[in-house]
């Protein structure tokens, strides 16, 4: 059994934000604890926080119910294509975007990001973000096995890409309740059955030498432009970690309108926030009020912004004990979240629920811990 | 001939930080004149601050010296694969990262960003950052005629590439005075005669309306892998755009060690030290050397960090009157930059130049104007 001196790493992860429905509630909940019990038989053996982070997300990609990794959303002419990023406390990132034919789109971020440890001829640098073909190439040459675009697709995913295709033909954009965007469900009887998630799955860990990092996958947008990079392969947007004075670390991973996410910066945004608040659920309130849906560029778009956060705060009172602060907050009707800490034999798990008149819903717990050293 | 109240827009465009020779630094800068003068062709007639972005980039595009669009760095494998981002003061940006086949790639990221204007059936949200394959289909559906990537390449770059080549197979990594990423000359006896421009051309303009918009466009590094994408397409990194308190409004366009700059979101950082600064060069340089030079990530990495950045602080005093600052600085030895306001009949052009031992160079001035309204 571990001792107390190593009984000092955490794993927060969450499966997007959007409306979960009652039925498939568990199943949401159960990759999310899964993914935590992975990753955490890594941290208890000594792994990183990247490993940790590589590991929770690639079950969460392996989850069907999920868009990530198999089970993703199809672009507009029945492609997966993939976005994934995973970024360390010290700063160091990789990412992946709109990529093919790669089973789990997090392993080769990782796999990008630790090219980038290495010195390159010529003095050059090596890449941190890879896209598209050249992404694939990337894959080949690490010896990933490249997969079919069907082995990617999973039958609920391509029903999905059927019905809209349907709709698009017909011309009927607002006819169904489950628009590959829509994450706020309609005032009025009853609940659909149906999920309609549409973004980003994260998680942040950490490893029992307090180091942070922090990582996302996403299938993106339902029925996208071919090419289209989200959030999930963009640090700043997606993903955003930052150690700051004092040894205080923060790091972010979102989920949510993607392009709105972008033009805003929303991880940084967040985790600059956090890093200089007193009352953290506040802080993280004001990120998704004022720096999010109070942002020109999304009051004046054309569709709504849904958002959800999941953050980390990690602090260091003298050289020996930690705390850490877990927060999320979400403008969608549900987010599903789970936290483990080592002492844990089990998960935490959270399906966080939203009033059905827009508000954001904010929830968070303090973990008390010590470091190894 | 317009009337005062007409007359109120202005250009800044840089070619690139790095090192200029001698003998091509007249070529460097008749490039940024000549973007200067075409965009404020625009300007005088009514033109948008995007209309004019779009159009200085394209110059700098064209001409062949500049590392972007004709005569960009080839990749690994000799392809042409470019980035490029508009980004306006409202927060709306248009990007396209790794594209190929596309003759003017900031004309590709402006019909990005005005496709993203339209709303989309089933309530998706437009994307604003395309790549790859999926850029070049885009690049279709929008009529731009494809070329081949023989079309692309100048003379210079294909020389550049054969010789990296070489070294490459003989394994010298720094036998050559010319590295793809070198951006600061040795202290010796003499000056390599050759230019060692690494990244990016970018602009900010200001229409007649006080808008303002920013934009960039990169060949990215030299044998680079395919798919990289660099800052050029990337908000928050290589161009930012930000409307604070009582109407001051700053965009930064920034050039150097992409993947640094990447990783430490550096463009948005220098519109937020600018957007609170009494002392704009002061703030300019904390940026460059905190915010860059100080990070972790660059001051761990196996490669030194390179920057440019050219800003520009809009103030309003009351509704009418106005003031522009223009302010650049950089950490390599030479950054070619130009300005143009809408009295001037000739731009001004500036070769900024840097002593030999790493420092950080930093210049700029104050442009009274007033608004139309």
């Amino acid at each position: 059994m571990p001792s107390y001196e190593e009984d000092y790493s955490a794993v927060f992860v969450h499966a997007g934000a959007g409306y979960h429905s009652k039925p498939n509630e568990p199943v949401h909940l159960r990759a999310c604890g899964d993914a935590c019990k992975a990753a955490m038989v890594l941290l208890k053996n000594g792994g990183s926080a990247a490993d940790a982070v590589e590991m929770a997300v690639r079950v969460l990609e392996d989850a069907e119910i999920t868009n990530s990794g198999y089970g993703s959303n199809l672009s507009l002419d029945g492609t997966v294509e993939c976005d994934a990023v995973i970024m360390e406390g010290g700063g160091l990132s990789g990412a992946v975007g709109a990529l093919c034919h790669v089973q789990n789109p997090i392993c080769l971020a990782r796999a990008v990001l630790e090219n980038a440890r290495q010195p390159m001829s010529l003095k050059r640098v090596p890449p941190i973000l890879l896209v598209g073909e050249g992404a694939t190439m990337f894959a080949k040459e690490q010896n990933f096995p490249l997969v079919d675009n069907e082995k990617l697709i999973s039958p609920a995913a391509r029903q999905r890409w059927e019905r809209w295709r349907t709709e698009l033909r017909y011309s009927q954009p607002s006819g169904s309740v489950m628009s590959p965007t829509e994450v706020k469900i309609q005032d009025g009887p009853g609940e659909p059955e149906e999920d309609i998630v549409t973004d980003t799955v994260g998680a942040i860990c950490i490893d029992r030498w307090g180091r942070i990092a922090a990582g996302s996958s996403s299938g993106g947008i339902g029925m996208k432009h071919r090419g289209r990079v989200g959030p999930a392969a963009l640090v700043g947007v997606g993903t955003w970690v930052r150690v700051g004075e004092d040894g205080l670390v923060v790091g972010a991973t979102t989920s949510g309108t993607g392009e709105h996410m972008n033009n805003t910066l929303i991880a940084s945004k967040c985790v600059d926030r956090l890093m200089g608040s007193e009352d953290d659920l506040q802080a993280l309130k004001d990120c998704i009020e004022l720096d999010f849906l109070g942002a020109p560029v999304v009051k004046t778009a054309t569709t709504a912004g849904a958002l959800g956060v999941l953050a980390v705060k990690l602090e260091r009172s003298g050289a020996k004990y930690k705390r850490a602060h877990f927060l999320y907050g979400h403008t969608t009707d549900s987010m599903a979240l789970a936290s483990m800490v080592s002492w844990q034999n089990e998960p935490d798990l959270i399906m966080s629920r939203n009033k059905r008149t827009p508000k954001v819903a904010l929830g968070g717990k303090v973990i008390p811990f010590r470091a190894r050293k």
